[in-house]
């Protein structure tokens, strides 16, 4: 089967072509610009953007909103990852957290997926963590050279097939394939 | 003249009530749920929230939006002033120009107004200076405690008259009433 992806980032796209291919799952990517609101949860953020996206392509179409949720800072940077990613970067974070000794994070990911009745249907991933005290590592993208998954002693960027196994990213992508193969693969 | 402000904003009521009674205008306030988008610029955020506001209450109505932009932080906080200061606050953004000689900044606001016509008419304010060294004054709101405008050595936290007449706000709303009163004062 093929599913449409509305992304405007091809990190991203990477990671979902990696793991959805393997499950027979081909991934379409869409390009529209969408609306993205100013919200507290990452589900109101997919949610406003996959609407967008099915009015215009009127198919089948899912959107993804992640974003990395520091404790001490009171969940900063959170659903504006991006944007503090593009502003003051990995370093920007690790001199806020500076002197700081919970380093307590989690990463969260959230596909909205519109189905052909015009249904959202939600998958949610989280990855609980900690920040490094140095960013180390070139895989990956974002804030992964700084994270370090609960459970083990490398950051995502050190080790891309650790963070394909485990992340938040593949955790929702997991949701969203058992229900992908439970409503459409069985029938076919 | 009675006109129509929609904010979630009490600092900001305050400020738009004291500057525009003088102007003999009264400001009314009105609450709605109001969508924020995510943009680069706080006139695409303006214009989106008037929008929905004019759809909600059908009469003239304006918005505001503000921010400050940290020349050494690529303009972060930017848009997303008032996340950021609920987050890591000024303590935060101190934090991230430890270090750092480049102290320049930019308060802007920007008013989204539509008229009787459905027309929007923005008006836009700024006020350049620098990032103090420590936090200072408890006057006013947000980043205030931290912002020195050019030519001064207080903070707008410490002379709250000296922001309300040399203010991103202040220099917004005079271009606003001079619209007003040119549109509506000058007929009656």
């Amino acid at each position: 089967m093929e599913i449409y992806f509305c992304t405007g980032n091809k990190h991203k796209l990477k990671e979902y072509k990696a793991i959805l291919e393997v499950a027979g799952i081909k991934v379409k990517k869409v390009s529209a610009k969408l609306i993205e609101i100013q919200a507290n949860k990452l589900e109101d953020v997919a949610k406003e953007k996959v609407k967008t996206a099915y009015e215009k392509i009127k198919k089948p179409v899912f959107v993804e909103d992640a974003g990395l949720f520091i404790e001490a800072l009171n969940g900063f940077p959170g659903v504006y990852s991006a944007y503090v990613f593009k502003t003051i970067g990995n370093q920007g974070i690790l001199k806020l957290l500076n002197g700081i000794k919970n380093r307590k994070a989690i990463f969260k990911a959230v596909i909205a997926f519109v189905d052909e009745n015009h249904k959202i249907h939600f998958f949610k991933g989280c990855c609980k963590g900690k920040i490094a005290y140095s960013i180390r590592g070139n895989f990956g993208f974002g804030f992964d050279p700084i994270f370090i998954p609960k459970g083990y002693n490398k950051t995502f960027a050190e080790d891309v097939e650790l963070k394909n196994k485990i992340s938040h990213r593949k955790r929702a992508i997991e949701k969203f394939v058992n229900f992908l193969k439970r409503k459409y693969l069985s029938k076919s």
